[in-house]
């Protein structure tokens, strides 16, 4: 059980984002940061951008920033909108599935209900709450001499 | 977020296994009902032997059977033991994870306390309530003409 790469990168953009809210950010200093390749870096900003989550600031003196407040971004909203899919089995996709007792089989179900008490626990967490230790995140971000 | 193949596939022997309790299931019966390769069943089945849910009794009249009664396999259980991780960001691998903020990051946490929610919720479920429905899964497991 995992969460795609995607997502935990798109949980660490909006964290740099997030602790320097005074200024625009630049994609290559959240992947020097990260120690991330910038592609992916472009790909994740991009996509969070769709989302609603970050607002790109063009031009010369442009950069990225959170089109939101931290307080207004839950961590279960990031995930629900970065994760591909929640196919935690086979029956969780009704076009793939070829399994013979679904009518009949409770598994689904308990499954479900597993994932909706982890999205719960996820809701119940802002970027804002992430953000609290920002002194030592900022530090940690600090470019490296 | 997925489950691996070879958890749906391991959860589905024990309720063919557990639906026919009255007697030895053999592996082709297993891989024809739920149209999955023998190779597949085959592996899964070893490992359910090797993690105690199985037995395999050997011979011209030999099967497998549960290990266990059906009301002592906790659906938990089974995912903990089958799933080859719970690595829901790279800070869930120590080996791995080379993430900057990880002395300061707060979601490890949050995601962790998420997946106990899941865990949880699937350890209030055993085996035996996956078999409440056991005509209905005994009719849709029955070999096809």
């Amino acid at each position: 059980m995992n969460l795609t790469r995607f997502t935990d990168y798109s949980l660490r953009v909006l964290i740099f984002v997030g602790v320097h809210r005074e200024r625009l950010v630049s994609i290559q200093e959240v992947s020097e940061a990260y120690r991330i390749s910038r592609n992916h870096i472009v790909k994740v900003v991009h996509q969070l951008g769709r989302l609603g989550f970050l607002e790109n600031v063009r031009g010369r003196k442009g950069g990225i920033r959170l089109a939101r407040e931290p307080k207004d971004i839950r961590v279960g909203d990031v995930v629900r909108a970065t994760e591909s899919g929640f196919v935690l089995l086979e029956c969780f996709d009704p076009r793939q599935n070829r399994c013979a007792i679904t009518p009949a089989c409770r598994l689904m179900d308990t499954l479900a209900t597993g994932l909706e008490r982890f999205m719960e626990t996820l809701d119940g967490v802002t970027l804002q709450d992430l953000l609290k230790p920002k002194t030592a995140l900022k530090h940690l971000l600090a470019p490296r001499r």
